[in-house]
């Protein structure tokens, strides 16, 4: 009570939630294992200016609260549950464009914009955001920033990170800073220390975002897809190579395998898709003639593996053809009758060469563990998306994909990948962090410690023990049996 | 001697420099203000492998003696100039291809291969690394990283960082990490805070890089070229905007003013450039079609304002074409008989609407001062390089020279830009630190300070007082007038 008390003088009340029904929202995203738990948060509140950020922020350092930052809660690793109580920071109702400079190319936002609604106003002015994560329709700009997110079309346009130009951050000491100049627009700038990429997927843990300045870029005026169905899932990956010889860089190129397109033909059956190992989805974009040479381009390439091509330019056609990909996620439920998605061991990615030992190896994974999973994913970065399905009711599948989680990020180390590729780390995969890292984690240890010295941010994330604990051994390193 | 002695037992005795004549050469860079001093380090080593470097880290950690990295020298901030003395590594010679990847699109080298020494191995292989920095005969990939250098081709295809998936990194403790994943070659990856693109950019003050990851690109299999004219300086920043409303991002934008053009006249008569306020050059690459419709696209662009438009595709016009805007550096000192270029103010960058005030901007100062001023540079993102031509003999000019300079820096931050592009801040921009970055200064030396405790890494360089200095003060801020 003293705590709703206190940071009523902080915040509106009507912006802070206390009640236990409230607080329960809070205390899981989109991942399966934060479902497992109850981490329920002390408070809530819904910040929707900077005084209001650093005032929490400043009290929740003095009283060695934790603080937690949260966007949409459509994380898959944790990254914004409380797993050690304290502040949840919603920013979801904080969505404010600042300033929307068309001339130079920038748009400056609070953290709770969706990432749809600012494609969505850009569109008419002829800029776009290129990142284009799945969760487009809820994922908030501020999110994407905590987890450096991408997304579909990552091969040709990079990930959010390529995108800002400066942050406005709570230092966990409640000062504020901007970074990438206080005041500068400039589109290139090399002054300083680069804490705006420091910033960029810090999952919370050295501050709490609250604006945002993107660089946007202009929208190619054309786009044109491909569709070819690989018999032999071997093909797929040397397609996709092949396609990057001939000097073309597609702005996606996706993968489904057998199981998601069975999944996505009993979910609309109307779309047919071909039965075979693999379906690969090319999207280039740029300018109309372009478009139209790389598609017969790609087409030709794929010719040579491929049982079936198909390509589109026109609108419709496209979105027919797309559809199938982007219903894989909606669809997975559907390969049982009793089955839920669970996301876990989700997000691994891997070197182009080793996608076929990685597709192979998840599926006899899968069969060791006797789990259901449903791969499809972005090949162009070697990003693979593992869809589980299983009865959440049951105690020993649930244990088992779990077992299967494990088996997969450390497949992904081992095929010289890493356990998450656009995701993040959240406390889900914390404990690959020392093998994935080596010294280089008490190396990013010393700078979280050097930003956050009481260990209030986000804790327990990234790091593989609780900062608390690894403070406790003086040397500045995270302490972690691994 | 003792110094020598002591480096003798690291590192073989072939590639340590103490005679005072080989020191003499490593007190300077290109950089103006640095050849006004001298600068001159105690010993010079030259290390081959990590080990080398580690050792003479941790020899000088225990000893407080500052290190210096350096590459080609070819620095225009004083980034490796030995302001403190102590010992510069000057890592050019040690230029191995550890490993090229071909089917992963990806390289490791050491650091000190040249730019151009990479390109030209790449091709052969369809690969390429984009970023194209004007000192490409020259610069390393290592200092390269460090300054996160761009070029001409940055507007398109961005700067070093978007390249650099991995650093091996001598921390100034002696440790030795990998960053972005000790065995990674994912091609995107969000595992852990972003080291890497931390020490992008870090300018040698956060540890000593020796092996560098980077991912390459499909090198695109046709380019063109489109020079326009333009009577009105004004005009050339409009057409540069319409192009990109037009949903095209070339993948070079440059411009260069009626100084520049006089210049590279009389240099080089036979060019013949139109005399004009303002020169544009255009170049788009990609697919075949592509490139030749965007060149007509672009083309009736510049029509609106320019008097004069010429296109190129084939390869023996664009290498003349583009001809005039490589000399522009080497034909400045062409306007006076006894004139050199002095290399300082030269790499504003400025929101692109604030281009024309920021040209008219450096041309009034240009009179007030008396200096004889040429621009040029990168417009598509604001980056502009002003090179002003003296009698380095004649002390009036060279004090109003550099007096011209802190004035065109701070007319780049009145115009919401930068003091830095793409050069880097060394110790020759660190005075306006504090006004660029404000409160983030201080952020950034937390970060430096929780690395570098004793501050012997690169002293003297970004932050605006000495590390010593600041670390007296011993409330981890950097203590400026500023």
């Amino acid at each position: 009570m003293s705590l709703l008390r206190d940071l009523g003088e902080l915040v509106s009340s009507d912006r802070i939630l206390t009640d236990e029904l409230d607080r329960l929202c809070y205390s899981y995203d989109s991942s399966f294992i934060s479902r497992l738990h109850r981490f329920i948060p002390d408070a809530v509140v819904l910040p929707r200016s900077v005084e209001e950020t650093a005032a929490v922020v400043k009290y929740a350092a003095r009283k060695g609260i934790p603080i937690v930052p949260r966007g949409a809660g459509s994380g898959e690793s944790g990254g914004a549950v409380p797993v050690q109580g304290g502040i949840v920071m919603d920013m979801s109702t904080w969505k404010d464009v600042v300033e929307l400079d068309v001339a130079n190319m920038q748009i400056l936002v609070r953290p709770g914009l969706v990432h749809d609604e600012l494609n969505r106003l850009l569109a008419p002015h002829g800029l776009f955001f290129p990142p284009d994560p799945g969760s487009s329709k809820m994922a908030t700009i501020g999110g994407m920033v905590a987890n450096n997110s991408s997304g579909l079309r990552a091969i040709k346009y990079g990930v959010t990170e390529n995108y800002v130009l400066g942050l406005e951050v709570v230092l966990p000491d409640g000062r504020v800073i901007t970074t990438g100049g206080q005041d500068c627009r400039a589109l290139k700038n090399v002054s300083g220390l680069n804490l705006t990429k420091l910033f960029v997927g810090s999952e919370g843990v050295l501050g709490v975002i609250t604006g945002i300045r993107l660089r946007l870029w202009p929208r190619p005026p054309s786009r044109g897809l491909v569709m070819a169905a690989f018999p032999r899932l071997e093909d797929a990956p040397k397609a996709v190579m092949a396609v990057f010889q001939a000097g073309m860089l597609p702005s996606g190129m996706e993968i489904m395998d057998s199981s998601a397109i069975e999944a996505v033909n009993l979910y609309r059956p109307d779309l047919n898709l071909p039965l075979c190992e693999a379906i690969l989805l090319f999207e280039v974009d740029g300018d109309p003639p372009g478009v139209a040479w790389q598609v017969e381009q790609i087409r030709s390439i794929c010719e040579q593996w491929a049982r079936e091509v198909e390509e589109a330019l026109e609108e419709e056609r496209m979105t027919q053809l797309w559809e199938g990909r982007s219903l894989v996620a909606a669809a997975v439920s559907r390969l049982r009758s009793e089955g839920t998605r669970a996301f876990i061991g989700e997000d691994i990615s891997v070197p182009l060469s080793r996608v076929p030992e990685a597709l192979r190896g998840i599926k006899s994974l899968a069969d060791k563990h006797q789990i259901k999973v449903v791969i499809f994913g972005h090949i162009g970065d070697g990003n693979l998306h593992t869809a589980p399905v299983i009865d959440p009711d049951d105690e020993g599948e649930v244990a088992r994909v779990q077992h299967l989680a494990d088996d997969i990020h450390r497949l992904a180390l081992r095929l010289q990948g890493t356990v998450t590729g656009e995701h993040g780390v959240g406390f889900v995969r914390s404990q690959y962090a020392r093998q994935e890292h080596g010294l280089a984690l008490d190396a990013m240890f010393q700078v979280k410690k050097a930003l956050d010295p009481l260990g209030i941010m986000n804790p327990g994330k990234i790091f593989p023990s609780p900062v608390k604990g690894a403070e406790a051994d003086g040397k500045g390193t995270a302490s972690t049996a691994e």
